[in-house]
């Protein structure tokens, strides 16, 4: 699995309109879904999987020469967890890995059902680009678990991988032994936790990711007070100590924590209720993070929340990648939906000899 | 636009699946159009346009390693009328004509409605292509209505592009102006009419078509009680007189004609009654013709009707052919539909400089 600073071919994307996760009838989060993909076009061409009923609005909304719409069914807009997993050999072929989705969960926790048409995007992700596939029947996995260097080390959390609503007739080795045999990987450095609240039982990418090999960056806080304390506290242990697979110890790099975000009375009253969604309510802390961007040819595409931290968090990602422009879009709507950018995008990779 | 014998890039077609068009839930017509698919990928790549709710069976049913599908909603599955028709410039570079498309005569004589999803066609395949697109708003036209040599000549038939329900705000000469100007055409031969029974209201690719510059292919009876006897003698007239884009006159061969063919009743009982849906009826005599066969990559994929005639219509392919192999797929569950192999197929030029 190439890093995600390698050379992509495009962008993938899929456009939010379920009503009972985004307000509104989902228009302030198209906005916010258009204004990502229009900032990753002018480094990179974008596709946007609508549906037969968006087509026509997401076409006029996503008015950019570089992003191509095609028509998909989704049962929400999470790519990220939904689409391929690309992987390339040495001859740089690009083939994807469909790994079964059960929506974060399953019906143990899981954010809605059905999610069929979640589970088929990464197949017909791979068919539209003729790319062959591989599907881990059974084995249960959403992109946004993983982050990579490139270099056959993956980093994930124990919350997430080894949660019982996800594969739990599976080891910790045997778990392993599949990220080794679909992703290349020598080297899984297990996370305890990701960040608190994360309705995706802490996805690794909305709390720490790769900046380059041998360097990480993590969400962070030095309130004790904060819920995020003791995670930040529990992965620096586990960074620290650890060895990537070519025997280096990692540079950690900390990003602070926006917030506390919470949603607005208003904001929760626009999503409808729907029989096992997920609950909206102002008292429910949202799990913000800037670790939550997507790195494009020669881009950093980040989430900002109008938080006082924007400008630190800014600030950090320029001295991280000298080499990229980093370009802040409007986090807030994505992030009341449940996650961020790095969560509604996919890469593919360029195919290129490695 | 290039002619049919050009090389393509891929072939693409739509999936049938409307129970008021296909009898029996459209499973004998899926049966039908999959020969038909792997028929051509034996030649060439296939692309095939499947509804969401159809996507898992048609892929079960097109196992064929050079097939692909893509999601796509379409109102039916009649890709040469609702698909782009490709043009290519001197560079070789592919664009696509995205006609306006009103289900053969709207809401005069037109075979259903909405056509909404089928109009779309052509915008969806260019886009998953990348191809320019050229959208021609108000000007309706179906790709089965037209037929052209590569070198300046288009046939087509006055009973269809000069009816009433597809552009009456044009005369003769504008209509001819607008094919000019997308298709580079220089000359137009218009035939009175098409086949007996065309629900298309005569499409000239179930009646004429070209198999080399200079020649082409018409259905022929010389039955004088047969009610295509003065369809096929008017027909002769004009292309015996006519001169093409290059001034030669045409050689015309002549394709007997199948059947009498007739829907049976158990036929036309497994089709659903919709309201404002094509009566079907033994008494409806069906607009079978040999000449409704696609051109591929070194193949003739044709109908065959387990017809007395079926061996004479090969053998007329094969000498009119001689550098193809000649392929006759079973024809009748496309017919009772309302069409063949041309009118469910679309070719996609290759990319090359000419």
């Amino acid at each position: 699995m190439p890093a995600e600073w390698e050379p992509h071919s495009q962008t993938w994307m899929a456009w939010p309109e379920r009503p009972d996760n985004w307000r509104n009838g989902a228009k302030p989060a198209q906005a916010a879904f258009s204004a990502v993909a229009r900032a990753i076009a002018e480094f990179e061409p974008v596709t946007v999987c609508v549906s037969a009923g968006q087509y026509d609005n997401a076409r006029a909304r996503l008015n950019h020469g570089n992003i191509r719409i095609v028509e998909m069914s989704t049962d929400d807009a999470w790519v990220r967890d939904t689409g391929p997993t690309f992987v390339s050999n040495a001859a740089g072929e690009v083939r994807g890995v469909d790994w079964t989705f059960n929506a974060w969960g399953g019906f143990d926790g899981g954010l809605y059902w059905p999610w069929q048409r979640d589970d088929q995007v990464a197949r017909k992700v791979l068919e539209i680009e003729g790319c062959q596939r591989y599907r881990t029947e059974g084995f249960v996995l959403e992109g946004g678990s993983i982050h990579v260097d490139g270099e056959g080390t993956l980093i994930t959390t124990e919350e997430c991988l080894l949660n019982l609503n996800r594969n739990p007739h599976l080891s910790r080795e045997q778990i392993e032994a599949v990220l080794r045999e679909h992703l290349a990987i020598d080297t899984v450095i297990w996370l305890p936790d990701g960040l608190f609240n994360d309705e995706t039982d802490g996805h690794v990418d909305n709390f720490c990711c790769y900046v380059r090999p041998g360097e990480v960056l993590l969400a962070w806080t030095d309130d004790a007070g904060d819920p995020n304390y003791p995670r930040c506290q529990a992965a620096m242990r586990v960074l620290e100590s650890a060895r990537d697979a070519k025997g280096r110890p990692l540079v950690v790099h900390k990003m602070p924590i926006p917030g506390p975000i919470h949603a607005t009375a208003e904001e929760c009253a626009g999503v409808d209720t729907a029989e096992g969604s997920q609950p909206r309510d102002p008292s429910i802390r949202l799990a913000g993070s800037y670790v939550n961007f997507l790195i494009v040819n020669g881009g950093i595409i980040a989430p900002r929340f109008d938080d006082p931290k924007d400008a630190e968090a800014e600030a950090i990602l320029k001295r991280l990648f000298p080499g990229h422009r980093v370009v802040l879009v409007p986090g807030r709507e994505i992030l009341l939906g449940g996650g961020n950018i790095h969560c509604i995008t996919q890469q593919q990779p360029a195919a290129q000899q490695r």
